[in-house]
């Protein structure tokens, strides 16, 4: 079996030039990255601003597992699928962070015969916007502390400084760190840590922003602590957000790139799907809505996380709210949700799936609150039986879900054409009834306690001392009318990642509130979040390498 | 008077594919960056190999002050004077860190009429290569921790760890940090630090790399540290070269632009010049070489240091070595090397012209004893008199060096002619007989003996106890024979930065040696040497801004 490095490189790319041309992409329009790779130009952006938006296709999916669930590789796969029945459709993907491509994951461009390319590119430095939000990231955290170190004129508490440092790698040993030791001509000492890129505050800015202008008054906004009288110190106090949009001002510009079937894919912007939003950015999004009939794009995790934020984060700064979303589900995936163990998952089980499809059944009827139609793809995989695929069938069919099998990794465009026809015909004979499930002008605590009861179907929401008095503070700085951005285990409905399929009686506890102005949301957190992920003990990088023709390897 | 950026943002740039089409490069033979910046292709280098070098000139400086001498200034301007009198003409330069860009310096591609563009992408992230060199270093350290974390097979000794991370920002609370804390889940608590990108060995070895599979073996030979028992642990130890230079091969591919006047230059590569060699990279000035009849290249600092390297260090890894060396004065700099003040530079006075113009004579005697010609360059200031310059022609005819005006700031080309024909004259009448200062069988002593005598004119050199244990060490591990980077203050001949014009009378201090195998030469250090600069008060930063078109503002 071929890895997917390998289906990568034997592809003949065209010039991306010829791919985005029948779009009304000219060379003028874009900003290329070598042949394959290219920016969107603001102009053109800004040119396409009165064009009506074509079909919102969002795809998401159960609680993730060990089994995998291929939401990428559906994602891509369905708009090849799209094209092959001659449909005008573009993708609007999230773009890979380099560090868990050293880890663990040897790369996340797709899958099999559904990938965009170059992948080696793209799980690399595609066109530097991880670098540039590294950078400007940690811009501003030099500036912060040599402020600090310059006589501290705006009073910072060094101690409650929650910026912190970033590295687009895995790298355990920067989470907790102690800064400026050595001496007075180091700056002051204190305690600082490093996240990873994508969980950057200015990722999620990038990803939100709508042009250079508001991506600025968002830098400007970013609350990076508080002064000893505990005020919020704004990044607009230090005066640099001008610096830090100019760090930004190409990374802000939507990528474009090609599947291996020839799809033009926007590929930008990569937020954590816990700490922040999950999705790509507002603008490539936007952008590939006025650029194509169908637009196919994805959020984060499962429904309850990435789903819920993309509809009630992100959509309300889109043109439009999506046409269609689909949950794409395997076998495998609900057999595990069933409590099946991993290496039991090629053996058939009919029940495992009825009890499994709980967790599928909960997730459609959870966007069907937001008024959306709603599609079932199952993801083929070659251990699935007929029985298996029947009986799941036969359960979409009892909760009146169309459902399609697709085997877009094994075969491409073609594998899709069923889901595509599923999702078109949804499209044209449901009209959605966009409701977004809270209103931003509810309170801080209603706007968790509607998540948490409408999609995590949790009895309570416990809030513990310190989110109580963080809510009082976020209330007293004017800081709670903003949406919420939830932080939980993607494994369950609950905080308990234990819990799978479709748990009930249990209460969801909030411990910590974050504010993120700049984003323009208040994350809350369920439990302790990771931000900076270790490397394990082999890591991929052990296997990377570049042969004598300067072609990749180990990537997968 | 208009700023850099003005000037910059004045002129119209024409397509790269157009500037580079008469030097036979073809749009295959590029990946572009946008229109105005492309990458040279592994293949498009390949080929030229057996074409024959053309003419190199050397541009480099007397040492250092506060007044500035505008190295890279007369290297442009020169280059478009030898384009506009009709020769084939290229550039070399390195590329600009982005942190002293945010601190004082504001930009780093020329000045006024003689500058490479687009200057804003080259001094923000031009096309990634500081990015990528980052990404490898800390790839490199997250990947060290992550083996003393997961058990430390290698049996690597923590407190020796020489490997530190960088940041490609001015960022003085970095410089000495505890990494590792949090517990056992954080990895291994150790001290470390951090160091501006161009300090990385991984800069020296991009830019003495001759392709990617001896970029390879020279980031195997890195040492990281050592082991419990002492003996030195490599990066091909860790099995991890491959993925470094997964990470690296795009930015091994020399970047192109042009100036104000649409000549060619690459610009590519910037190590520190006293760490390192301080030159761009080998691949860059190999390829101008085979495109053009004159390349025209730079060294870091004054000539004491950066062509002292240049010759000593780049010179063995290029296909010939200079034709001529520019030796770029400026009265002003000449007169505070007297002693001047900076505020008295502005009035007239030829006694100091003529007691600081010893640091230019033996700047020149110098470069002679390398056996290549030498042509003086009096880069002109408005303050200039014409008594001041007239005296310093009469020392130059003195010791029978040509000496040229170069108004290339002011005026450009034109500004530059009067040099570029002194310059073709010179190489037209004089052949190079190139010898180098020191041979790598000498030993260590030797070598650094050979050049605090020869070229800084000490009486002798003080090896300190640490230095001396060093050296025994280095020769046991068999390293002796490596070249030798002298790391010196730049702004004196000697070892102590206040004894300016040509000091007589001291000696110098070697206080440590530092093995860099994967760049293949050892430091010697003569001092403290700062990896990593601080910010200003009031930082370039602050001002830096984008208008609403987009366009960068602030830099300077």
């Amino acid at each position: 079996m071929k890895t997917d490095i390998e289906i990568a490189q034997e592809v003949t790319l065209k010039p991306i030039t010829e791919i985005v041309a029948p779009f009304g992409i000219n060379f003028d329009d874009i900003e290329l990255y070598g042949k394959y790779k290219a920016k969107l130009t603001a102009e053109k952006i800004k040119a396409l601003e009165n064009q009506s938006p074509g079909k919102l296709i969002l795809v998401t999916a159960i609680n993730p597992t060990p089994a995998g669930e291929g939401k990428s590789t559906i994602t891509i796969g369905l708009a090849d699928a799209l094209s092959k029945i001659g449909k005008k459709t573009m993708i609007a993907l999230r773009e890979p962070s380099l560090g868990p491509v050293m880890g663990v994951k040897g790369g996340a461009a797709g899958g099999g015969y559904a990938q965009v390319l170059p992948m080696e590119d793209i799980n690399l430095h595609f066109t530097g916007d991880m670098h540039a939000i590294t950078t400007a990231h940690n811009a501003l955290s030099a500036l912060i502390d040599n402020h600090l170190h310059q006589g501290n004129e705006i009073g910072i508490d060094p101690r409650r400084i929650i910026w912190k440092r970033v590295v687009d790698l895995n790298d355990r040993a920067l989470r907790q760190v102690t800064v400026g030791l050595g001496g007075p001509l180091n700056g002051v000492p204190r305690e600082d840590g490093f996240d990873i890129t994508v969980a950057s505050e200015i990722m999620a800015i990038l990803c939100l922003a709508t042009d250079l202008n508001n991506l600025k008054e968002r830098l400007a906004d970013i609350v990076i602590g508080y002064r000893y009288d505990k005020t919020p110190v704004y990044v607009r106090d230090l005066k640099v957000e001008g610096a830090l949009t100019l760090i930004l001002k190409d990374a802000l510009k939507p990528n474009l790139v090609q599947t291996i079937y020839g799809t033009p894919a926007f590929v930008h912007g990569g937020p954590f799907a816990n700490i922040a939003h999950g999705c790509n950015s507002v603008l490539a999004t936007t952008t590939a809505l006025r650029l194509a009939d169908y637009t196919v794009t994805e959020a984060g995790f499962g429904a309850d996380l990435g789903a819920e934020k993309f509809l009630d984060i992100k959509t309300p700064n889109l043109p439009k709210s999506p046409d269609a979303i689909v949950v794409v589900a395997t076998i495998r995936a609900l057999k595990m949700n069933s409590g099946v163990a991993k290496d039991a998952l090629s053996t058939e089980n009919v029940s495992a799936v009825e009890t499994g499809f709980a967790n599928l059944a909960r997730h459609v009827e959870n966007m069907r609150k937001y008024g959306i139609p709603v599609v079932v793809a199952i993801n083929e995989f070659v251990t699935d039986t007929p029985a298996e695929i029947a009986t799941l069938k036969k359960l979409c069919a009892h909760i009146q879900v169309p459902v399609a099998l697709a085997s877009v990794w094994a075969n491409g465009a073609e594998g899709g054409v069923e889901l595509a026809k599923a999702v078109v015909s949804t499209i044209a004979n449901q009209a959605p009834n966009y409701t977004r499930l809270y209103d931003d002008q509810d309170s801080i605590e209603e706007k968790i306690s509607k998540v948490a009861r409408e999609i995590y179907r949790a009895d309570k929401v416990i809030f513990e001392k310190k989110a109580k008095n963080q809510i009082a503070q976020i209330v007293q700085n004017g800081w709670d009318k903003l949406p919420i951005c939830m932080a939980k285990t993607q494994y369950s409905f609950s905080d308990d990642p234990s819990l799978l399929g479709a748990p009930t009686d249990f209460d969801i506890t909030i411990r910590e509130l974050v504010p993120k102005l700049g984003a323009g949301f208040i994350v809350a957190l369920t439990g302790d979040v990771m931000t900076m992920p270790g490397l394990p003990k082999a890591p991929a990088a052990l296997k990377m390498d570049v042969d004598v023709n300067g072609q990749a390897l180990g990537l997968f």
